[in-house]
């Protein structure tokens, strides 16, 4: 039977409330927390190390089969009250369920994943963590396999990004770079084309381009955009044709549209 | 000068908290509560009636022009403490400005209005607040004008909602209608043709439609997808093609790419 917590004060639980809450204590101890049982199962199928697993009864008695799976492949695991799966869950109604696993190592093999690769998602600062789950999910579901985080956006372990995501992050390849400029130099110097979005009035539309070539899009920020130092050396200006009275598109929506556009044949030719 | 409110047991502090958290009062009070600076004013310009103003000095202090603005055309306004702004504020960090409006008549001149549009989009059980918001927003983005909300969703009027539509429930038509089936065939009956979202076998790709008729698209329930009585109805089933190892789109993210495509022609149109 596994260890059964019953104190708030209890190191594991504090430990796991600290991985929930802060990016910085997350990078220094190179680990992240999920909760669900889909995406516990995620995580699972997807070879991430379950370092420790934190779950109620309730939770255990209803979902016994995948909970037994997913506890005798943590390192560690803990029976915990209600009340305490409280303080280390995000949501409002916890489903019971929650691990602390460990992070891949970064940026591995970045030169020959992306030598390889044919087309690619940029995001640069985009700092709202629904809308980054959501864009990693829609590049799960839209074919594209590498996304590369520029500059000081949100943190893509986040357990909002986690959940947004419905467990693409444990299936896209994700890097992250602080340096924009430098990245996308390199990306250039790999062969891809970027194309930087902006509502800018000598952008082109999304529409009007092909594609064919090795491709990279790039996104900026929800409320500022691309940086202009960015936009200046991306190979092409790129929009979507809207209504002039409307402010904008939500970011996650114009990527949405913006990878459709670029995946559109690909996720045809396999028809 | 206007009246100071110092307590949180006064009364038009109660009532604008119920506006915010409850639909059935925002129903019975014919109202609904909005916030920030940027929404108020959105607000003010498409003649929403606003009956009353909360605002702090901090807020009044800092944007003084449109605060002015907006107060001299509120039927009420009230000065409140920071602590009583964040009692009927529905944000982490409130921006110190609420109005509750006066909601519009519902379903007004609904058969004109549709008999004399060309594309529109349906939502049935959408229950996700921001998703509403986001689809609204997308909507005006993209030359959508009238939206019919089917079924038992979110209410249109969640603070939430109207947060993320950026302000574009002041400027779309927005029809609601319990029923499903009546609705759908009435609007067969006005010439449209009706698209289902489904990830069914035998849909059809969004991309071989070519929309050139009378077209609306709906959308179901972000767990559920559409009711299959609804489904049954409908003209035609299209999807999205998609990778099969991905679960599926966020219903935002694929509201904003069917829309996209129908819309196209017409947003390219005009360049």
């Amino acid at each position: 039977m596994d260890n059964l917590i019953s104190s708030k004060e209890n190191v594991h639980i504090k430990y796991a409330k600290k991985v929930m809450t802060s990016s910085k204590f997350r990078n220094q101890e190179n680990c992240f927390l999920i909760e669900g049982i889909r995406l516990c199962e995620d995580a699972l199928n997807n070879s991430v190390v379950l370092k420790e697993t934190f779950y109620t009864k309730k939770c255990f008695e209803k979902s016994k089969n995948i909970l037994e799976k997913i506890i005798s492949k943590s390192q560690k695991s803990f029976m915990v009250s209600e009340s305490l799966m409280n303080i280390i869950s995000d949501t409002d109604a916890p489903q019971g369920i929650v691990c602390i696993c460990e992070k891949n190592k970064l940026n591995v093999n970045f030169e020959d994943k992306l030598k390889n690769e044919d087309k690619i998602v940029l995001l640069e600062n985009v700092q709202n963590p629904s809308n980054l789950g959501t864009i990693f999910r829609t590049c799960d579901a839209l074919k594209i396999e590498n996304v590369i985080i520029l500059g000081n956006g949100c943190d893509v372990y986040n357990p909002k990004v986690l959940r947004g995501s419905m467990g693409a992050v444990f299936r896209l390849n994700i890097f992250e770079f602080v340096n924009s400029l430098e990245t996308v130099n390199k990306l250039k110097n790999f062969g891809f084309k970027i194309y930087a979005t902006t509502p800018q009035n000598d952008a082109k539309f999304v529409s009007d381009m092909d594609f064919s070539e090795k491709s990279g899009i790039v996104l900026g920020n929800e409320g500022n955009g691309l940086t202009q130092e960015l936009i200046d050396i991306c190979d092409e200006k790129i929009k979507i044709p809207m209504n002039s009275n409307a402010e904008s598109l939500n970011v996650s929506v114009a990527c949405g549209i913006l990878i459709w556009e670029m995946m559109k044949k690909e996720l045809l030719n396999e028809r």
